[in-house]
């Protein structure tokens, strides 16, 4: 059962609510997502799992290594802290903070039981195969890296308005250009940009930006090469016509202003290229 | 179902004509076996399976990178060459030579029909998940130098008379040791040595061996720290004697004979301190 989402991208409480019984067994949630970077209410939607008995599990690959994650209280930006009782499973990749690729992190609540789909004796019986050494040696090291980075809330302020400030670059020049964002904007993290060119090609615009030294995706990862629109931006009510044309810039805490200058320049003109040629043909 | 096996750790093939027929689905055999590099009569082992109709799997892990391995041809040491048809899916790890740690080979024939455990659109929806890069390139650089040591065989040969030196110099000076060999050398890998010291604890050696400088191992790695006897050995007629006091020795392509006459006489020296260790007790 897929939990629908109301227009700012975040899981309609309401109806997780009426959704969210004891016939179920397991609730997943993303942490942030990560084509929007909204931020989920996983509070929330972890009392109502509580409630109705079943494990929660978040997947935090976009979040861990963005924001502070402490598994034993609650996120600060909740208030008082609290205990944090919320989430009995939390999965994330360090290579979204700079870790190697091939090694994913598994945390899940003592007690909690878990079986395994790659049997084996390695990792506690619950992950069969030769250990990657170095993968979880460079997770370690990218992970207390991170917390260095995240024990200073203004470096990730910082990066959230320089990435602001590259928003408004690009529709300074493109105009009729959608930020796609929940309205609360401490409802989104603050390195993800996911920008709407209405009626223009995202891979088309990808392959401009590429060519001129700007990194960006179209979509997920997971769904790259596919020429559906995005079912995230579909499911927070993006017209398709957006959808379609829809990029996502991403920053990392290393990003610098003279950077987003550029790529806000770099955007424009590809989107002009792009305008241009299709009004040609 | 498991196949059993003769004294000298091979599949026992008239067992498997009698046992792999058409209701077997799938027949997999180690190429080598981990403890003991006792190779397995593969061709006749997969002729049987496709003469059931049964997809035949083979785990390449401990032969791939100590031997040629080619998936259109068969091995040289079969006779002349013929079109292979023995193995229809073949798994190994980088790992095992001098690859990096944390990522698998799968190959398939075509046409073969996988089903992922793990799913997702990458890797041609075979295994989902953001692709282990820097593994994915150090396993084809592994493979490349692995291909370039194989070219030679009288770099095979010279590591295996070297092994069988290493084991003469150990049963000189351990006169009750025994080689854990099938009778035909050419039925154990060049680079495996597995000697068993009756009535000691293999646990025991290998702790005085680290503390020497040698690292070796009991049993599989997947079953370190059980101290039950190998399953592979006692399968092969070890009495559980010998198989409990079993010590597992690796070269590689750059073991040096010096090492091997050094790591002899460690051995030796550890097998007389845990003997009058044990005689005090």
């Amino acid at each position: 059962v897929m939990l629908p989402l109301d227009p700012d991208g975040r899981v309609d409480l309401d109806a997780a609510r009426r959704i969210i019984d004891e016939r179920v067994a397991v609730v997943s949630v993303q942490w942030s997502n990560n084509e929007t970077g909204v931020v989920q209410p996983i509070e929330e939607i972890g009392a109502i799992a509580r409630g109705a008995g079943a494990v929660m599990h978040c997947d935090g690959t976009q979040w861990v290594g963005k924001m502070p994650t402490n598994v034993g209280t609650a996120p600060a930006q909740s208030g008082a802290p609290a205990p944090w009782t919320t989430v009995d499973v939390l999965t994330f990749s360090p290579h979204k903070f700079h870790g190697p690729k091939g090694v994913g992190v598994l945390w899940s609540r003592p007690g909690t039981r878990l079986r395994p789909i790659i049997f084996g004796s390695q990792e506690l019986g619950r992950r069969g195969g030769t250990e990657n050494v170095p993968g979880i040696v460079g997770a370690g090291v990218a992970a207390r890296e991170a917390t260095e980075f995240l024990a200073d809330p203004s470096r990730r302020a910082m990066l959230g308005a320089m990435r602001d400030a590259f928003e408004r670059a690009v529709l300074d020049r493109v105009p009729d250009a959608v930020i796609n964002r929940p309205r609360d904007p401490g409802h989104r993290l603050w390195n993800t940009s996911s920008i709407g060119f209405p009626a223009l090609e995202a891979e088309a615009m990808l392959l401009l930006l590429s060519e001129r030294g700007v990194c960006a995706s179209a979509g997920s990862a997971c769904a790259s090469g596919s020429l559906d629109a995005s079912p995230v931006l579909l499911a927070m009510g993006v017209p398709p016509l957006v959808a379609h044309g829809t990029v996502r810039f991403s920053l990392c805490r290393d990003t610098t202003e003279a950077e987003l200058k550029d790529a806000a320049g770099v955007v424009a003109e590809a989107a002009g290229v792009l305008r241009r040629s299709m009004a040609a043909t």
